[in-house]
């Protein structure tokens, strides 16, 4: 028999052990689970759509179910008692079980089942009323949402130690909170409205032509597969399909995006098709050693925006990137490229990437007047969040903010306006910022990038990423969730995020000039 | 407090609503391996095979482990003692439970774990070394093979009270005996060989016209949805794809087959796709009130084969079908047809899908000559797991029983001799003589429903199933697994399953006379 020192240290590294084990199931119920929900988006039949909806609950409800099992709190503590026998990946692997198992633990299975109903109610209601702009009929379902969000919201505080909206946040941005961002936000909120002007100014001047199709969907398709291949697409280990709404599914292994067609403009679905490669190549780089862990995870939603949104607005949508992409666009559609060449110059082509238009869609905004929306959406939520501003009276909040950060009206304009969005109606709360925080990520990134690679510019100009590539596989993608975020920014990029970097590019972009 | 007889009766229908629950939640995790084990054959790419491998493992694991559970034996038993409180549905549907739960609790887990993983590698030697004509290297996994499956078949013979052979045989075929379909196989073994015969020298005088493609896929795709919809497969409910092996999977609610296309020859893959479609019509046609529960699901792999072979054999492959398709078929290939018209009339077409010739390959077969390649197999793999042979004799016995059956030596010749099928090499023992009990099954049924249903010959030269799909949804899809196999078919053609009308088939199709 062994003697005693010896088997507490065997039984810490054995609990650590049975957590891997634990996670790595789990991991396995996720990957069905993610393979049921891209089928459920691309392939299946209308009719199997009950019967999947059953299917997807059952595992969702088993991973919940076995994410809370006693036995994982009690490894997590002995584990955690002698974490000094771990490495650094195991040491952050163990802290990103404890995050989980908080967060599941934290919720009466009571309040998750009757906010999932809640949800999938108002979700279906919203997809019929707000074609009809109908907001009267709407309503009462929003506000069950948020009553039951609130309460969520009070549950999640008590276990984490934050504020409502910043338990709420912490579920899609891990670190993340709402002071900080309100910080980074205002900044924006001062810059935008003046900069927006300027930029309408100096583009008022330019002549843009737009491409008239039709463009066949086949076309458009092989030539979205022949720039995710340039791009380093992995085929071997993902797909290209299509969707009413674009995503990033699959699992790191099997990555499957998705992208909608529309005959009469092809500029949209091949920026769909570049955004979504951005997330792709994030998750088919991810530690193969630490796959089916959580510390080998992409790290939140800002950091996965800022991969997807490097990759469209810092690279797809330069002048350097338009001249390589030129040529290879009017190989695609021969007959438009000849009736209309000019159309398909890489200074038209450059144009029509970077017109910049205030509008009332957030996912049709450009990325000037995007953060627009954010902001919106970020300061409305948490005070719907706290209380301090009821579901009836959005409408009149959001036609006032909208005209402030972007001169519309959206009065009586439901559909357009606070109806727009699927996320509220489902229950996304503390989802929204995360778009921004990509948006300032990727440019402080790339900016450091610029300084790290040489050359980067004139790479671009001849589709070539490998640096880039090997950039980020080194500062981000390789380090999964080991580092938190922030510190995986200051290790990036030498600072904490800021909004210099963003408003750097922007006003070199847009103004030409820095 | 309710009083101890009223709690004894709630105590059984609480037994039997836990079976209820806990077999909807299995059907649930099943549904989600179906679409991950379609994806895998269909729409995944190469490089996700190790993780999708690991992900289908787990939850084959986890259905195994919840369906052990020592709580459904209690539950089975408790609702066992009361049954009278049950309706003929739910008796039928614990009866069905009752058998899941004897087999999966029969084997101890090291033995399951074993086979799986020496099945596993067999499969995987097999795939290289069939191509290699390697028999002296395949040899010894396949001896592993047959040793674990022999422990396998006693383990099992001891809970089931059934011979090995009968053992293993009842969980493809539920309710099925060696002895029985010995009877039956012994006959055809009778008829067959001068049958055969007779319908050579028939066909020797006979002029068949083999159409010269390439016939490109899209046109065989829209040739065979086309069909597809004509024979009353419900699009809204299931898919057409493309796989290296045809099969019909996913769930009742949304049922995936596929299919192999080959640009030289339409006719292969259009008789697949037909075939395929008849398994996927019993699939729709379950009782849909009773999917989820054992009881709703279809009854046996023989009666499943039977209605892919009625609709591919009895119905597709008969004169009148070519009379109704040869126009469609004309109308799909316009330039092959204009070119070779004869080679597109309904007599020609007929005769292509008529044509018998022994052959080496079962899946290749004809009708005529198919029974012998499974009676073959079924005599050799009884005489396998009663040591009555060992894995080194197969060759030889192999050789010797094709000359017998078909008059073709495969003396060295592995590869299209005993190496050509994929069920030995992956633990399938038992299921070969199915194949031929669907086709016996798909002959009675059909000659039932000729007198049930007044001038069905007619309506199938107008591509009209309707009264067909009602006879058989009343006999038979609409019954799921309510009643055992023996009794449907008692229930459906009035006597137990025979030779009689698969004989008197064959010799009005194939001699022209009854």
């Amino acid at each position: 028999m062994r003697s005693s020192p010896r088997r507490a240290v065997d039984s810490v590294s054995m609990s650590y052990a049975a957590l891997e084990r634990h996670h790595h199931r789990l991991a396995q119920l996720e990957h069905l689970e993610a393979i049921a929900a891209w089928d459920e988006a691309t392939m299946m039949p209308e009719g199997g759509s009950d019967a999947r909806g059953e299917a997807l609950a059952t595992v969702r409800g088993l991973i919940h179910e076995q994410s809370t099992l006693p036995a994982v709190g009690e490894w997590l503590a002995k584990a955690d008692a002698d974490r000094g026998t771990l490495d650094a990946w195991q040491g952050a692997n163990l802290r990103e079980m404890k995050r989980a198992f908080v967060r599941a633990t934290a919720l009466p299975q009571e309040l998750v089942e009757a906010s999932s109903r809640a949800e999938s109610r108002s979700e279906q209601a919203w997809r019929k009323l707000r074609k009809e702009n109908d907001w009267a009929t709407y309503r009462p379902f929003l506000e069950e949402v948020f009553a039951l969000k609130r309460e969520v919201g009070q549950a999640l505080s008590a276990a984490l130690g934050l504020g409502a909206y910043d338990a709420l946040l912490d579920g899609y941005e891990p670190g993340g909170r709402s002071a900080d961002i309100g910080v980074l936000f205002r900044r924006l909120g001062e810059f935008l409205p003046g900069f927006i002007e300027r930029v309408l100014d100096k583009q008022r001047g330019e002549t843009v032509l737009v491409p008239t199709g039709p463009f066949p969907i086949d076309e458009q398709r092989a030539l979205g597969v022949s720039l995710m291949k340039r791009l380093g697409f992995d085929f071997r280990r993902g797909r290209l399909d299509v969707s009413h709404h674009p995503f990033c599914g699959g699992v790191p292994q099997d990555v499957r995006i998705t992208t909608r067609f529309d005959e009469l403009d092809f500029i949209k679905a091949t920026m769909g098709v570049l955004h979504e490669t951005g997330h792709a190549k994030y998750e088919q780089h991810l530690p193969a050693a630490h796959l089916g862990q959580p510390v080998g995870r992409a790290r939140g939603m800002s950091v996965h925006e800022s991969q997807s949104l490097m990759l469209e607005m810092q690279v797809c949508r330069s002048r350097e990137f338009c001249e390589f992409s030129a040529p290879i666009v009017r190989a695609a559609f021969p007959g438009a490229a000849a009736r209309e060449p000019l159309a398909f110059s890489p200074e038209n082509l450059h144009r029509l990437v970077t017109r910049v238009r205030p509008s009332f869609i957030r996912t049709d905004a450009d990325e000037v007047t995007y953060p627009c929306h954010v902001v919106l959406r970020f300061e409305m939520e948490q005070a719907l969040i706290e209380k301090r501003l009821e579901v009836a009276d959005i409408p009149e909040a959001w036609d006032a903010a909208m005209k402030r950060l972007l001169g519309l009206s959206t009065a009586g304009n439901f559909e357009n306006g606070c109806m727009q969005d699927v996320h509220w109606p489902a229950g996304l709360i503390g989802y929204f910022p995360t778009y921004t925080l990509g948006a300032l990520t990727a440019a402080q990134l790339f900016e450091q990038a610029e300084s790290s690679v040489p050359g980067l510019g004139q790479s671009i100009a001849r589709g070539e990423l490998a640096e880039l590539d090997r950039f980020l596989d080194e500062k981000l993608w390789g380090q999964g969730s080991r580092l938190e975020t922030d510190a995986l920014i200051r290790n990036a990029t030498g600072r904490p995020l800021d909004t210099a970097a963003f408003e750097r590019r922007l006003t070199r972009r847009y103004l030409g000039s820095a």
